[in-house]
């Protein structure tokens, strides 16, 4: 599929990375550095298929939300760097994991991993990189950081195995939708948002405002990227359009859709995404459904109260550009449906 | 593949499970109630994926370590239950992983899991049981333990991605391959042997002397499961016999033979190994040549010589039934050859 118009196309919000990137850069020169260090093995494989991920650039969203999170609560050690590290290479870790599950081709306009090196290189590099991680995290001294870090490690898997099991099935519901998002991405989103107050000694309450402001994030950040999927240009999506519909994922765009059409389209849903008809007549009949039944706008909106969540999380923080810096980061990660 | 006559029949040492089975038992059943709770998850395909494999019953060499050398120490506490789950975990998860990576469809004599349900389970439900490993050595609290669990997480991973890097490689080396299973194979065993002593308060000579004792077995171990690899029974070995030979590894039996053999059986072990041509025909040629050149007797001798290492790691140490066990342990091993 080539460049195709965005369906949705309200702006309701505008935001920016700006403020985060500006807040976090000579950390992030760091955290960078230490990427391409930790990724370095003698088997050289292992920085091969790294690298080709690392330096395709994510936007690194989740280690500047640990820099920034630590700076909020004024800290000035090295660790948060090792921190914001490990929360890198768990992300790398299941990106490398997905493309082997969701057959991918595709990852951030690149040939995915597997394509390349095969499902095995792909599989032991990302394991490489946990351990990785894991080692930083020993560096840290923080047996705080490790066991929200470990729980994330368990809930992002379980989160994604829960995603596997509700894979092709439409009686699939939004509570397991969110469920599964909750576990696959909010989590990773909290804890990168958590350790920087532990790493930076801040209070229980302070711990608990990052890391609800970190999930809710995560939920809104996800219900836009499984919007996009259905309405994004391909180039900035960094995989296909319509990739989720072909892999039969159901994701809440299908749930209401589904909830909101008659017997004949009920039928039409079950056959792609259970039956696996889904060419491309069926991706367009698909989005042609979900603007007839505002799916794609009543996802954003819910995307929207998400949005409100994490700021509400963030509100009995004193104001400051670390603050602000937050604020916008919700913003961006809703503005992209543009 | 049915069941073939062993190939090495010189039975030179004898040794038995028994002696650290039984100073094990009671902690074995908390270590195995501990497993089966640690693999539960309200979402369901995780418990039915882990306990495939886990009911399939492996013989649990490496948490009987863990308790066995925390034992040996007079440890009187609870941790060493979850260092030894950690340990079987973060073995099973890596058995999850080698079976998407191999291809293998059988393991321990059963389908393996990415047969029944898929390589994506497989990879998931590994990820899970690493993070599951991970959360239960925070519990214990102790950082030296989680430093040598994480060093053995990476490290695993990188010496299975060594042996992608030189399958079907016939210039692999002797060192290459004493590299590969090093990694693999005997860095677990030395940290589950390593973690007893932790666990226990040892002196860090004792720390050391334990976890060479469980290098030098766990390559003592690998080195026997590649010689059975050509002549083991298929029911015994839970996996085909010419298994490691169909997918193109290099294993030191080969190795050796290679090195020995005139050009046209050069000729041959290239074509098998880089060309894939290894059908049955190929195999009893590959066994027949194995033989000629007395190359698994040697790879038995080879592992004769590490165990011998690892009965001498254990000479500092005073004689008891905890050593003693140790011992037989080693024996056992190799004896498996018969």
């Amino acid at each position: 599929m080539g460049s195709v118009a965005p369906l949705v196309k309200e702006n309701k919000t505008s935001g920016s990375v700006k403020p985060i990137v500006d807040l976090t850069r000579s950390d992030m020169e760091r955290v960078n550095a230490l990427i391409l260090s930790k990724a370095g093995s003698d088997v050289e494989m292992i920085p091969e298929v790294a690298n080709h991920l690392i330096s395709s650039g994510g936007k690194r969203l989740r280690p500047m939300l640990t820099l920034a999170t630590a700076a909020l609560f004024g800290y000035r050690g090295e660790h948060h760097i090792r921190l914001a590290t490990s929360v890198e290479f768990m992300h790398t870790a299941t990106l490398l994991h997905d493309d082997v599950v969701d057959e991918s081709d595709l990852r951030r306009g690149k040939s995915s991993a597997r394509m390349i090196w095969g499902n095995q290189a792909s599989v032991l590099v990302g394991d490489f990189l946990l351990g990785q991680a894991f080692r930083m995290m020993v560096e840290t001294g923080s047996m705080e950081a490790l066991s929200v870090l470990s729980d994330a490690a368990a809930v992002i898997a379980e989160g994604e195995v829960l995603q596997l099991s509700v894979s092709k099935k439409m009686e699939t519901t939004e509570d397991d939708y969110i469920a599964v998002i909750r576990g696959k991405t909010a989590e990773l989103f909290a804890a990168a948002a958590e350790v920087g107050p532990i790493i930076a000694g801040a209070t229980a309450a302070d711990r608990k405002a990052l890391r609800d402001y970190g999930m809710a994030l995560g939920i809104a950040f996800q219900l836009v990227d499984d919007v996009l999927d259905y309405g994004g240009d391909s180039a900035d999506l960094g995989k296909n359009v319509g990739d989720d519909f072909r892999e039969g994922k159901v994701t809440l765009p299908i749930i209401l859709a589904y909830q909101r059409g008659n017997d004949d389209e009920k039928a039409f849903w079950r056959n792609a995404i259970e039956g696996g008809e889904n060419d491309d007549a069926a991706l367009e009949k698909a989005r042609f459904l979900l603007e007839k039944h505002a799916a794609l706008a009543d996802s954003v909106d819910r995307a929207l109260s998400y949005g409100e969540a994490a700021r509400a999380a963030l509100s009995g923080l004193p104001r400051s550009d670390g603050r602000h810096a937050l604020e916008e980061v919700i913003d961006f990660c809703i503005a992209r449906i543009n």
